[in-house]
Formats: C-alpha cells, sequence, structure tokens
C-alpha cells in the first residue's frame, strides 16, 4: 500500500480523535472539570496522563486523548468553550485533531541512517506525518529522497554563508508550512534566530549519553575515555549547544576490542531508533516541556 | 533507624492519602463522575493511571492516587457515597488508605537471596509492608528472620503431609491477618483450597523467562536448551503451575561458558529484583487482573 | 561507494587474513602445536578464542584468526602440512581465507522488514558477503531487491506443491553456488531433504523468545499469555520445527497497552537486529556447534 | 557452610590452578612460546584471553588460566625458568596461584547498600577474598561487619585531619597485608600519595555514568538535567577526581515522575552490581591497565 494510500486511511479511522494537552498550576478540580467538560461533548476517554512537578504548589500537566463524535466540525466550539475552564486554572492548553498531521522537514547531511530509519518508518505506515521535503548540505540523500517523491533540497551550508543558507532554509520550511524539524545527524549549527524562529520544533540526535561528550567527535572521545557503554540522545535544539530537553536516550555495550570505528556502527543503530522514538512521541502529542526536561506521556 | 519507626513515620506522611482501584465496562462519563465525587470531597487526585481494553465495548480500568483532609476519619463516608457511583457505571472497585499497611507472610525453602532481598528493601524503608511471620519447610533462614524480630515458624512439608502442613499455614496466616503470601523461591506446590483460600493474593517467582520451561529444573533446562538469555517471572499463583497472570519479567544475557552454575548466579540476581518489583507494585495496589494477564499501573 | 568496489576492498585489505577452526577431544599441548604450527609460517595470531566444555576429557574449541604472508599462495601448503597435527589430536577443523567470501541465499515472504536491515548492512560495508540471489513465495521483495541488482526469483510454495518448489530452489541454490540460506521471515516449511543439504546452513529468524512460543502466531500468543517481554530468536535449522541451536537472542519490553499489532511492530525491530548479529558471526566463521548448541566466539 | 570453610575448601579446589598474565610488544611468535612453556609443564589451558591494541606495532595482552600438577611446590621453579621468555619478548607478565586469595580492605560511609552487596556475595561463595577488614569514617556499618567476624575501624575523617586519618588508615592497610581496597560508597577523597601507595589497587563506585556527573551529587544532577538513564561507574581510582580506568558502567531507565530520592533508590541496585562485578574481576585477575583504559578478558 503506498504512504499516501496510508496515510489518508489513518487519518479517516482517526477522524473523530482529538488531543487535549494542558499545563497549568496544580490545585484540585482540574480533572474533574475537564473531564466534565469532555462528557458534555459526549466525548469518550480513550487514555489519559498526568502528573504533577509537586503536588503542594506545582505546575499540573495532563494529556487526554478522546473520542467525540464529529469532531472536525465541532472543534471550533469546543475550542471556545473550553476558555472558561482554562482561564479559571490558569492553563496553557492545546486541543488538536489526531487527522491534522504534522508537516515535517528533514535535514541530512552525509550519513544516511537516521534519515533510511525515518523514512522506512514512514514507510511502513509506523510514523503519521506528511514528510513535505528533505534539506541537505549535501548530495547523498538525493536518491533515496527522491525515489519516494518527497522534494529534495540542496542547499550547501559553511560556516561563512551560514546566514544565506538559512535564509533559503527558511524559505523552504515557510512555503512547505513545517510544523516540525528533525535533524537527522545534520552537521551544522543552527543560528540562534533559526531555533527561536521554530522553538521546541526541533528534534536533534546528538551521538552521545548526554551530558557525556557534549560537542564534536563524541565517539572518537567515548573511545579515548574508555567507556563501557555507549549512547545516543535526542532533545530538543535549544541555543546552548547539546543542552536543550532531553527527550529519549539509550545506550549499548562496548568492549577493549571495539575501535572508534566499530563504536560509531554500533552507535548508529542507537541513534536509529532513539531518534526514531522521540519523533513518534513528539508527533503523537505526547511530549511537554517543563524547566528544560521533558515530560513524556 | 528502626524499620518500625519508619513505616510508623510513613504511615503518618501518607494520613491522608487514599487509593481507588475501579474496573468496569467502557462507556463516556466514568472519569467525569469519579473526578467530580472526588472534588466535592476536596480530594486532590495526585496520581491517576487508566487503561481501555478496547474502547468500544471493552473494560476500562483506573487507579487513582489522592489526598483528602482528614481522610482517615472520612472513609467510610466517601464509600458509602460511591456506591451511588459504582452502581451506576457497574463498577468492581476498592477505596483503600495508603496508611493500612498490608500484612505479608514470607514463604521460603533454603535459599535465601529473595528472602534476604526482601528483607533488606524492607529495612531501608522501601518496601512499606508489615511483614508479619516467615515460615519455611527448612531451618536455614531462621537466623536472618530472627535476628529482625520477625517470627519464623518452621513447617515440615512433603508430598504427603501436605494437607497438614497446610492446615497449619493457613491458621497460622488467619492468625496474624496476612493479606499478602510471596513465595520467596518456597518450592513447594500449594493445593488447590490453599490457592482459593488466597486468590490474587499469593506472588510466586518462577526463574525461568515464562511460558519457557514451566516447572521443576529451569536452569538446568536453559542450559540444555542453549537459551543465550535467562530470566525469571513473578506472578500470581493460580491452579495451573507457572500459568497464572505475569505480573514482571526480566532477563539477562548469557554464553556459552556459563553452566548450569552459572546460570543460577546469574539467575538469583534477576529473580530478586524481579520478585521486588512485583512484591512492591501489589504493596501499592498497582496491579489489576484481566483475563489472566496483568495490568501494572 | 558501491557494494561490489567495498566487496573488493575488504578482499584486497584481507588478503592474508586467515581463519582456523578446530574442535577435538581436550588435553595440553593442542594450543601449543597449533601456534608453534602457525609461527613456523611467520603468521601472526591476531584473535584467539578457546573454550573446553569440560576441562576434563570435554571438547575443546578454538577460533584463531591469523595474518600470515602470501597467504592465498600458500594455503594449500598449510592446508596439507596441518594434518599431521590434526591427526595427532583428532580434530574436526577448518581453514579458511577471509577474502573468499560465501555465497548467500536470502529467502523471504511478504513481510520485508528482515530483508531489508540485511540488505542495508550489505550495502553499507558492514556485512561482507555476496548475496547472490532471492528467492520469495510471493511479489513484495522484488522491487527492493531489483534495485539493488540481485537476482530476484519468485516461487510459489505451497503445503502441495512443496516438492517441486524446493527442487526449483535446490537447483537454483546449486547453479549460485550458495553456502549459507537466510530465511529472513520465509513463512514455509522446508521438508528434511532441504535441511539436510544445507545442514548448519540456514539460518532462520523466529519471532519469540525460543523456547516459548514455538510454531505459529507467537506474537498472538505472547499476547495472550500477557508476557511482559517479547522476543526474537536465530537459530540453525534442523528437522525439529524451531529447535535447532539457538545463535542469538533479544527481547525488548512491553506493557499491558500493546495489542498484537503493537508486539508485531516492537518485535520487527528485534528481530532486524537478531537475524544481522546470527548472519554477520556465520560470515565471520565465529559459531561452532556443539550438541545442539552453539558456541560464538 | 561457614565463609572460612568455603574459602578453604576453594583453595584445596583450585590448587594447581594458576593466572598468567602479560603484556608486551606486539610481533609473531608470542603464543607459540608461551603455550609450548607451558606445555612442558604439563601446564592443560583451561582458558586463554588475548588482545591487541593495533596488530601492527601494538601492544599485545594475554590472560590464561592453566592447570599444573603440582603448582604450588613448582611455582617458583615456572617462574624463574619463565624469565627467558619474558625477556625476548620484552613482557609485563605476573604469575599466580589461584589459591593465594588476595586481601581486601573495605572503605565505606554511611550508605551501606554496596558493602551489604560485597559482604552477601562473599558469604555465599561468589567472591573469592579474604575480606580483612572494614574501614569507615561513620558508625553506621559496624553492627553488619562485626556480625561476620570482620574488623571493624571506625576512623573519623574530615578534610582538615585528612592525613592523620590516612595515616591511621595506611597502617592497617600494611598490618593487614590488603592487595586491595574498595571504596564502598566512601564519600572522602583520598591524597595522592594514598593513592600512589595503591595504583590500581583501589577501586571506586562513582554514582553516575561517567564521564557524565564528575563529583559531586552526581543524582541530583541528572535529575537537573533530566536525564532518561542514570548509572555507575566503577573504576580505578587516580589522582584525577573520577577520571582512573573505568572498570564496569550500567545504567537504568528513569522517567519524568521520579524525583531525586527515586534516583538515589533506582541508582543504588545499578552501584551494587556494578561495583560487584568490578570487584570480581579484579580478584580473578581478568583487568589489564593500557593508557587509562581497561581491558577485561
Amino acid at each position: 500500500m503506498e504512504v499516501q494510500e496510508q496515510l489518508h486511511q489513518y487519518k479517516e479511522n482517526q477522524k473523530d480523535r482529538g488531543r487535549l494537552l494542558i499545563s497549568c498550576p496544580d490545585q484540585p478540580g482540574i480533572v474533574a472539570a475537564v473531564s466534565q467538560f469532555l462528557y458534555k461533548f459526549n466525548a469518550n476517554i480513550m487514555d489519559s496522563n498526568q502528573h504533577s512537578t509537586n503536588p503542594e504548589g506545582g505546575t499540573f500537566f495532563i494529556r487526554i486523548e478522546f473520542e467525540c463524535p464529529d469532531l472536525a466540525n465541532r472543534k471550533e466550539e469546543l475550542k471556545s468553550q473550553f476558555h472558561t475552564i482554562a482561564d479559571k486554572f490558569s492553563m496553557n492548553w492545546d486541543l488538536s485533531l489526531v487527522q491534522e498531521l504534522k508537516r515535517t522537514a528533514i535535514f541530512v547531511s552525509k550519513q544516511l541512517h537516521c534519515l533510511r530509519e525515518l523514512l522506512w518508518e514512514w514507510q511502513s505506515g509506523d510514523m503519521m506525518t506528511e514528510i513535505a521535503l528533505v534539506i541537505s548540505n549535501h548530495e547523498e540523500a538525493r536518491g533515496v529522497v527522491e525515489s519516494l517523491n518527497i522534494p529534495f533540497y540542496y542547499i550547501p551550508a559553511t560556516r561563512e554563508t551560514r546566514q544565506e543558507s538559512e535564509e533559503q532554509q527558511l524559505q523552504l520550511l515557510k512555503e512547505y508550512q513545517i510544523d516540525l524539524i528533525v535533524l537527522a545527524r545534520y552537521m551544522q549549527i543552527l543560528t540562534s534566530d533559526f531555533v527561536q524562529a521554530y522553538e521546541r520544533k526541533i528534534i536533534n540526535i546528538h551521538h552521545s549519553f548526554l551530558p557525556a561528550f557534549v560537542g564534536a567527535k563524541p565517539y572518537e572521545r567515548a573511545y579515548e575515555r574508555g567507556v563501557k557503554l555507549i549512547g545516543a540522545t535526542s532533545h530538543y535544539v535549544t541555543n546552548d549547544l547539546d543542552e536543550g530537553p532531553i527527550i529519549e536516550q539509550d545506550v549499548m555495550r562496548v568492549n577493549h576490542r571495539d575501535h572508534v570505528q566499530d563504536l560509531k556502527k554500533i552507535g548508529a543503530s542507537i541513534e536509529r531508533s532513539v531518534l526514531t522514538r522521540a519523533v513518534k512521541w513528539h508527533l503523537e502529542d505526547r511530549i511537554l516541556v517543563h524547566e528544560n526536561k521533558t515530560i513524556v506521556f
């Protein structure tokens, strides 16, 4: 089955499915008010996760997935009526339809393993998004991308031409109405302006178990240090290099027989799975950020 | 700090903390009704987990931990008022106070590693229960048990004397008002009557990754089969040997160098942690059973 | 870099590299005799692994990787001179050149994730073999296989036509001089004759943690049983279904939220990595079989 | 069975068992020479592991475990005759008898989980060493230590009195002829002189996945950073804080629900197993150090 057909069918199946994400100061009565509200609309709560940073005077987070008859047509009505509750509890909130798929841009350089994994999951119907375009500062990825009928843009990027490159990139992101940028081993640092334009909408994969080996050449440094496990970390990009909120991490065992080249190969498979999990969670609105940490529901 | 002092302090800290466990046919409005009910009592929901086996016509499960002022005195009031909701939604439910610690009996034979781990966690204040007594068909455990001022009963058990032994055991369990029985490598099979008397209240640790190697000598059989991982499984005891609802499992890697003796040593550490996790979850009312499977919140 | 170019370069780099695999009754003097022999040929031992099933009267296994100047031309000389030692110690042995790549056939049905992973590793230069052909009882894999210029053969297979299909398959395997057959989720059972023709040369991936869930529909049965971990197992195929020597296994955690469909998706990623590791180890001559168990050096 | 009886029996069983550890510049002929030498003494190689940092011009490491009739009486003869080979290949080497158990001192502060795990393994006959004494800057451990008839020394330690305390400690270590010092969560920094006196003979457990969170309060910092896995690292102590050669590491998964206190509890179980593995490997002479990295055979 073709990708577009799969996505179409998914949207059909999920057309009454909505997601409500809320964060607000903790106090009694929030769940009662929200669930009462949904019940009034005949919505059935399918899944619900909540968390309090600190029950006394902390922040409360909740993610609710619900089914509501005729949701697409009633969305605006729900939103407008929810304002009363939201105001009462000083909520940050978002109500979205599952069928409104996010539009994703993937940035990649020469190493394609993360890109390939993402495309594969997407092809298999396991990553529900529109992959709108791929941008690279190299030509290596063009073949695999274009074979899937995804637009590929080659934009050379060097420290000197960064501003110019980013202007082109931002222009494309706007044009393609991008909601999420995935840096799938994109080996360029983004400017502060770029990052701010897509705050909490850029996911990077760093090839180490952060905060160990921040910055360049983590496998070489892991080898030098003689660690017994290597890892990978996916995180939202902020303006502090490799310091953004961590979404997911994993590790694998290595030993004294493994040279840098082996660490890179072992690491590649960790990077693939860690980035894929993080991207899926983002697409499913499972991630909330609080004080540079993530809550993953 | 002494164990009893720790438990006492815990109960003081948790005196307004309650847990509500519900299972019922799924339908819209359950969460709204329950959260509204709690709100009326000024209860703040501290943690909530839910699950539906099948959103259309399936079973709905929820576990709510809440804080309610003066809970100990108002518990009966809550319970009696909750009946209306419970009836409306055809609920199976239980409302308990965290400070009402469960009373645990540990059964053990000659191998003490699981017993030791449980006692250690308990001593460290990480397992909130009254360990009321230890029963064994051997004398090996007496020293460590009595050194902690826990009553130790030696009740010999053989296939021939099973009925007699169990009568003694059941007498003790009744006398000590036991809520939970932990079989910490107790190498005797319980009769059907015994199991029924404590349905879903007996946790066993089986020294294999079930359903592989049901029954006797699992490490020997794992060695024979040449598996590359060995495991342990904790489950509720039913009358089908090693077929009860699985609570927790884990595995560790082994290789061709490991003889049966090595598998047993490696396995012992898996057994310790798997059983401990299962017991803690039970004590915290995190486990619901549905069609011979567990839901662990 | 193209696959064939990578393989060519690898063979060039490894042209003086040999592997010696030995199993024989254990006794003092084996290592001394073998290492003395290699030293006489100016061979440098690069890697060596050994194992004794039981030091007193058991079986001894050793795998040596060595570099010997001008090995390709001297191979026959080494082999003929090694006979004296081999006879003295009653050895089963094999001396092979790393540059003589094994020729692999992949069998696949409708699900392509294992095939894709193998092809990917191969393309990336991480699986050193000639993938000579792919055989399938379905057409799904044709596209991806032929795009890599690998011959693809569609041979329908049903219980009724098994003999006929296998004749065609065996004809192709012979024609393409196949050393290794990988069943990458090939959903047909092979006849006893077929298996015997390629004894210890057929690697299968079974989608469960064997010996749990032997046979059909393991994910469905894992779901029914309520296991907390699911696994995959790669093994050599024998005439006892799913009973052959286990090469590698791994597991991942699941929970009550995961339906059969989720288990299949999670399991697919375990299958991919477990099969790939097993195939690589076989290609590197790391696996010895002893009493239905594997020794993996 | 009592500990001393177990140790005695082990020494009896292993009285002909020896270990040879060698490191030297790599060149052809090393294995041949060493195995020939052992064969002359009728020694049977039971286990052998080797490693080359770089086959061309690198360092070669080998660990051989062998059985030699009447080894205790012939040890000096072996050693004196081995010198010829050792000189020819410029070897660093050590030949030891398995029955000559290392003598261990454990240093501990207030937290006893690592100490308890070590003592437990030792009691169970799974850690072959003489635990000669325990030194602590607190009194918490006295009970458990003295109950096993191990001498316990309370030596207060503060930054101001460090020199004085270390003098007392060094005096005791000398008196008890200590071979290995285990810092089982000993919360004091050792002076450079102390460390040099026991180079590569002091094993520490650091409660983080090094090199992340070097220094104080790693769990607090892990919590702040929002990592998704926490770890522990055992390493040889050098004069660079937490920078010594890493012996073993492991991690466990945590999530946004885990507060610092939870991280500490989860971490404690990682610390216990990681430290125990490292100590066992050291006691079995499995660890070689090369350029601030360990080779663990």
